[in-house]
């Protein structure tokens, strides 16, 4: 029989539907074609040398010529980097401006150089950029929420091959956000304890739903997983904000992405994929109701009709078989 | 400069940004073969002759033989029809046993027979089959909540070609639906008023955002609309329950839905879709607060990372250019 799950972080109730689960192998589909791209592209605006084709930077690591990450603002942005915060109200009808900042991070000169193929210290590059980026965006006191997140692929909502992530602040702390946090906040009223930090403990408890560990981290699927392969990872210190990672912790999470991204690679074939940051702006370290962390949603399945009228998601892959499966895959050794 | 606009229903804010629209016509997409299939498919276990493929119907207009509408349980249901209603806690793990209904409704005996070009009467039959199983899914005491939907589409989730609908029973409210219960109560207690007879009233005034009228619907893309041609159409009487719709007002209602995907049809050439309705049971017809209506959803673009991170969206097409597109598209005269 199926079973309904209740995903406390998010208030939806899953329902998990085996009967109509795949082998994980089924999820591949042979249309991608990543693997085949060259390091460099001449068409490409995000290719080292064309630097001319992008507007001026925001945050470059390296040098002008010689650069390893570099950030600009989005030629095509949601939000116009000009202009004051104000608000409309006309009858029930509610507007703002549509002011913020919208950066996209080139994560490295390689057309080819995915998360799960270059090298950690690549990877470390990109999550220094991040946090550089965390902080000024919230330096801009028009700035509300800051989202960070990676389209992967053209099911995940991007057309650009050469990678990149992008950053939005916006003038609002979304209501999407703002729930989970009075529901965060509820929980911590209620039992005096940080829900997140008892998930990962009762997570470490369990253990069959772990994809893998690091010095700071755990990457495990959720135990109402919206979706199949779905990935949570949890720093094990509390805190909410991303902010406050410590250098040592910052490098290692870079760590931890990777190796669930690679798990995901050589897995499933480079699906595509999202991933996005929850974190809350926390300058005090005082917040102890939410606790910050990344979530990785493989797009191999489509929400529809149903997940559409409801709001309730149908998962046909449990979440302790995709874990399993996730820690079984075996990463090459590194090519050097 | 892009503007925010605050969906007061479903409390989401929609980043409007026009800079980025493209013309109704690029929306297109020439890989829609639909408009070739053929009224009747041998290999189609929907398409009559094949009744014997599928489980025994819940619900028939029409003769064994000769059949208008037939709905069946879904053999590929998310929710077991057996078993009783239980609820487990283990520590922070909450789960409901997965029983509830789900059935799949053929819509009419054609292969092609798609709503935008079947004649209203096979539209009306197939609105007194949704009215008929709504009735008896609510009847099952372990079912909470009717959700009633199409996907159209490979986009839309489905692969089926033969028109269908699908209609679930679960065995809770969904939380995002009671949010917007709750959303919709504060506004009556604030106002004494219905928020969804308010808003049909303010898009009566203004008129910019209007698809079409019937003599009880009204059609109409949202202030905020979430995506691309986003339509909803409200019933004028306020009714909280689709149930609460006289004889009348149900053949009207399957007019102004087949009027509005016909403006899909025509004007967007036949675009994957979604339609859900949305309507509380509510049997003593008491409910002041909340108003029964459908939600068509094209599914000409993705959610991305910043929707997944956010729950904002970002809408490229003006509502107010998307319904003076719609109203203008010319509907060809009936063949018969």
């Amino acid at each position: 029989m199926p079973e309904l799950r209740f995903n406390l972080v998010t208030k939806d109730w899953v329902i998990m539907a085996p009967e109509r689960a795949k082998r994980p192998e089924d999820f591949i589909k042979k249309n991608v074609e990543r693997g085949q791209l060259p390091p460099f592209k001449e068409s490409c605006p995000f290719c080292p040398g064309h630097e001319n084709l992008t507007p001026p930077e925001t945050y470059r690591l390296g040098t002008v010529d010689s650069w390893q990450v570099r950030s600009i603002p989005n030629k095509f942005s949601a939000l116009s980097r000009e202009g004051e915060l104000s608000r409309q109200m006309d009858g029930i009808k509610r507007t703002m401006a549509g002011v913020g900042l919208h950066d996209v991070i080139i994560e490295n000169p390689l057309h080819n150089g995915f998360p799960a193929v270059i090298p950690l210290a690549g990877m470390q590059d990109i999550f220094r950029t991040y946090r550089a980026l965390y902080r000024q965006f919230y330096q801009d006191p028009r700035v509300k929420m800051v989202i960070l997140f990676k389209n992967n692929g053209a099911a995940a909502g991007t057309s650009l091959e050469h990678p990149h992530s992008q950053i939005v602040g916006t003038p609002v702390i979304p209501p999407q956000i703002r729930y989970r946090i009075e529901e965060a906040q509820k929980y911590h009223d209620d039992t005096g304890e940080c829900l997140y930090c008892r998930i990962l403990g009762e997570e470490l408890k369990d253990r069959n739903r772990i994809i893998l560990e690091t010095e700071h981290f755990v990457a495990f699927v959720p135990y109402a997983a919206l979706t199949p392969f779905h990935t949570w990872i949890f720093p094990r210190r509390h805190m909410a904000s991303f902010d406050a990672l410590t250098e040592a912790e910052l490098l290692d999470m870079a760590s931890a992405l990777q190796q669930a991204l690679q798990r995901l690679y050589y897995g499933l074939d480079d699906p595509d994929y999202n991933y996005v940051l929850r974190s809350l702006p926390d300058p005090q370290g005082n917040i102890e109701y939410f606790h910050f962390y990344m979530a990785i949603v493989p797009r191999l399945t489509k929400a529809a009709g149903f997940e559409l009228g409801s709001g309730m998601y149908i998962n046909t892959q449990l979440p302790e078989k995709d874990a399993e499966f996730l820690r079984g895959v075996r990463i090459p050794d590194k090519l050097e």
